[in-house]
């Protein structure tokens, strides 16, 4: 099943996704809804982020493919092979919908590069969970952009503006609940070329995992985002490019990107 | 004036404390509201902390005496004086309030320290504002304390676990709306002895120059909590344990310290 959550005019609601049409539904996506009568042309309504989370999650390096590129980007060797996660939060202010704007920010170098990703989605409550439960505590999955600033993720100590700056979390279309989250293909394209092409079947922790991992001492609530890592080697990004997430039994996330406008005032400290 | 946040029976509400009592008001206290006739003995209510925030940002090392302790917390040489702020997110998820025990995983090996702070929260959304106008942003001032694991600061790439473990960032007991926020003596008591006393004047960077270097990239909401950063030598807590951060301009927070139960399961990965 889909659900995505979207706008039809002034209010948002939940809604089951059926070839081009979104069922409005009532309850809870996260314990019990039901479908009612008002239907929406998926055309006519803007879908939003499909959860409005507490916490997006990242897990660190967990692709191999990606630790060479990762050590040159922080000016470090390249690092060894992890043996647990090392989970860091995302921005929730990055957090942006289907076909919204990725924005460069004006004083930014220019590398902001696209990082195409799987996202679970929690569904329930959990603390202390093994791998072996985790699974039961997720609702379902969609796609995201862990957009990354490269010179910014090289200099500063954590990555507050690198992979946390406004509009550097595009997650969508839909949260798909039937699927096998550990053979899912990832595929970016950039105005229709293909720049990127893995499979989660290569990470080095699980979906399972990583949230076993984070839930031993954080409490993840239902809406919480779990993004799987990135793979290989990046390019950047630039004013009117179009990025696509395509992971083929979700559907396609794509963004358009802008620049920001540069007229206010500079920063003095 | 103090703004609090409470539970009354089940129901949360903001109020303004005069004395020994909290009137309910009506309305935003970020915009505009008013008193009702619903006034509460402060000793009847429950005290939550005194916003519901999107994000809970640090400034990374903001006081010259806290440079060497954290070089040897994290296994490096003494940093450098900052040259800005090197802001970070701590955990939604460890949000807690007045009286509410802050929790020693079980899996720490003990080192959970206080670092008791002053934390501005953010009353207008706000991106790109100077340091000049940041105080038009700012609702008012609370008491924070950033709860450390000093073992998992020097093992983990990130802060996720060692700032931002559950129970990890009380805050309270209530906003403060009229004060000089870079005069205000911060002190910390463990079981009535004064372990830490000092004074915002020694931050590196002022509130306002946090707020308009993190609202360069990010958007910051009404809520929003920004801590000062820390200072000093710190030391571990205990079970048992009762921490105060006292700001007398604003209030105390204290929190009782407690050990998480050890009967789940152990992680394995």
């Amino acid at each position: 099943m889909k659900i995505g959550r979207f706008r039809a005019g002034r209010r948002a609601a939940y809604g089951v996704i059926k070839d081009d049409e979104i069922i409005e539904v009532k309850g809870s996506i996260y314990t019990r809804f039901r479908m009612t009568d008002t239907v929406h042309k998926l055309a006519e309504v803007k879908l939003l982020p499909p959860t409005e989370p507490y916490e997006l999650w990242c897990p660190g390096l967990n692709f191999l493919d990606h630790l060479e590129y990762a050590g040159s980007v922080l000016g470090t060797e390249t690092p060894q092979v992890p043996k647990h996660p090392q989970p860091w939060r995302k921005g929730r202010n990055a957090l942006t919908g289907l076909g919204d704007p990725i924005i460069i920010p004006k004083d930014s170098d220019g590398e902001v590069h696209y990082e195409g990703e799987a996202v679970a989605v929690i569904g329930k409550e959990c603390r202390r969970v093994t791998p072996e439960r985790a699974s039961k505590f997720i609702l379902g999955y969609t796609c995201g952009n862990d957009v990354s600033e490269r010179s910014w993720q090289g200099e500063d100590w954590t990555f507050w503006r690198a992979k946390g700056s406004d509009s550097f979390a595009p997650v969508g279309p839909w949260i798909e609940t039937e699927l096998d989250p550990q053979n899912l293909d990832m595929i970016v394209r950039i105005n229709g070329e293909e720049v990127q092409n893995c499979n989660t079947r290569d990470m080095l922790f699980s979906f399972a995992e990583i949230i076993s991992y984070i839930s031993q001492q954080v409490t993840l609530r239902p809406g919480d985002l779990v993004f799987s890592g990135a793979t290989g080697v990046t390019r950047a990004l630039k004013l009117e490019d179009v990025v696509e997430v395509d992971i083929p039994s979700i559907g396609v996330l794509y963004n358009p990107v802008a620049v920001e406008f540069d007229s206010s005032a500079p920063l003095v400290l």
